[in-house]
């Protein structure tokens, strides 16, 4: 407990770096997006499957850098700039045609390879890479990368209260077979939790979308806890107890953010459609 | 041989469709992704993986929906419709999420389910659901879909002038873990082949494009011959000589279109990059 206790300090920096928010959580999520797709590729291991570490830097480290010529392009108004074409979605069309490719290039060497080494390379970097990304996308938004905080806020805080309401009410199991010990209310301690957290958030930093902090409070209460257990069945399935030993007490990074790879596109997504998109009707 | 060439004529509605071109095209590409998606599944049956094809059926559809919103909204010059909102790339980012979301959570049945089933049914999706989908995007490009025929052209002459080359003056075997017949004298002759049909092409149908017909001739020729192989790894690993029976003769809707598969992103990805946004620069 007192390694866990001390581990958590580690956090510390992370927390900065939501802080400073913007280009220098962009290039955090980058870094924890390529730490986390190791791990995941990893645990593979245990299967006999050899995911390709590094057609996964090179596509997560192409759709990072496709997202920040994106992001000078659509805000470069001299209409002859060079820049201009990264507005278009093509580049997003090229980068998935270029992963898939460059997966299935991969099992060209037919005897060394199975098909699941190339399936796994795909899965890891949609699922690990591309769902952290949007967070990185969602830091770059102006006046609404203040949500980043929800994708933070709803994942852990949904853990934490789920814990101590299973801990102290818990009777019914939730899913046995994929996670033993979660119950019922522990979930429902957990979205509570996570809604008056982000209620909380909403009342003090971001009054002018109290509402909205507390529609994704529930919303990515839940599907934060479909992260959790995703992570726990691939674990299951590759018969590991955690993805890594980087934070002693915790386990690897993907441990720690399962949770935060499911709340992150919501927050995103929520902040986008919802509230960006919506002043189009006004 | 007589059923080869007979089935061939089936074949012929295909032709009608290119003609047509535009929406016809798109809706057409559109149930080829549906079927070959189908068939690349049920390729799976034999090593005991079951991926989801509900799954791949409401992401294919979508992804088609989706690009029609999208054309919709670009050409929609009233600033204040609805419609407008799907001009932003944030739809594909939703549709990347919910795709392997989907897929993900289908494990939820944890005892029924294998990893593999999931990350088939991703990996199906994304390479055969889009890369049949560049094709459509293609269709519906305005002065440039002429282009599709070059899919076809690159895809099918390649195939045969290779076929040709191969059976009068092969010696040098290509591949022969993957492929045993294929060899280094057809694959030239299916590149020298599809370049110079290419170039007919532009000659006769796309004169202001003759250059460019050339290298795409090229180009797509190379990439045509890595999907027929990519296809062959499939099948091999499944254990399967062909993935149908559709076409007698012929084999599946994938098995004639394995090629088609990886020109046709690269003949879009040509015409929006090179051609279609080289004007920016101009």
């Amino acid at each position: 407990m007192k390694t866990r206790v001390l581990s958590g300090l580690i956090m510390l920096p992370l927390l900065v770096i939501v802080i400073l928010n913007g280009w220098v959580l962009y290039a955090g999520c980058l870094v924890i997006s390529l730490m986390a797709a190791y791990e995941f590729f990893r645990g593979f291991r245990e299967l006999d499957i050899k995911p390709n570490y590094p057609i996964a830097v090179c596509s997560i480290v192409a759709l990072y850098l496709l997202g920040m010529l994106r992001y000078l392009a659509i805000r470069t108004t001299d209409g002859f700039s060079p820049v201009r074409v990264f507005s278009s979605e093509t580049w997003i069309y090229l980068w998935i045609f270029g992963t898939v490719l460059a997966c299935l290039l991969y099992l060209f060497s037919i005897e060394k390879r199975k098909l699941e080494d190339a399936m796994v390379t795909i899965t890891g970097i949609f699922y690990v890479g591309f769902f952290c990304y949007t967070i990185g996308e969602l830091a770059l938004m102006q006046e609404l990368n203040i949500l980043v905080w929800l994708v933070i806020i709803t994942a852990f805080g949904t853990d934490i209260c789920a814990y101590f309401a299973g801990v102290t009410m818990g009777k019914h199991k939730l899913c046995p077979k994929i996670s033993p010990k979660k119950t019922w209310e522990g979930a429902i301690g957990g979205i509570l939790g996570s809604v008056i957290l982000s209620g909380l958030f909403g009342l003090f930093f971001a009054k002018e979308f109290l509402i909205h902090c507390l529609v994704i409070g529930f919303l990515a209460s839940i599907v934060s806890m479909f992260g959790d257990l995703t992570a726990s069945i691939f674990k299951r399935k590759m018969g590991i107890k955690d993805y890594g030993n980087l934070i002693p007490g915790h386990g690897g990074i993907l441990d720690r953010f399962d949770s935060v790879l499911f709340t992150g596109p919501v927050v995103y997504f929520y902040a986008v459609i919802i509230l960006q998109m919506f002043c189009f009707w006004l």
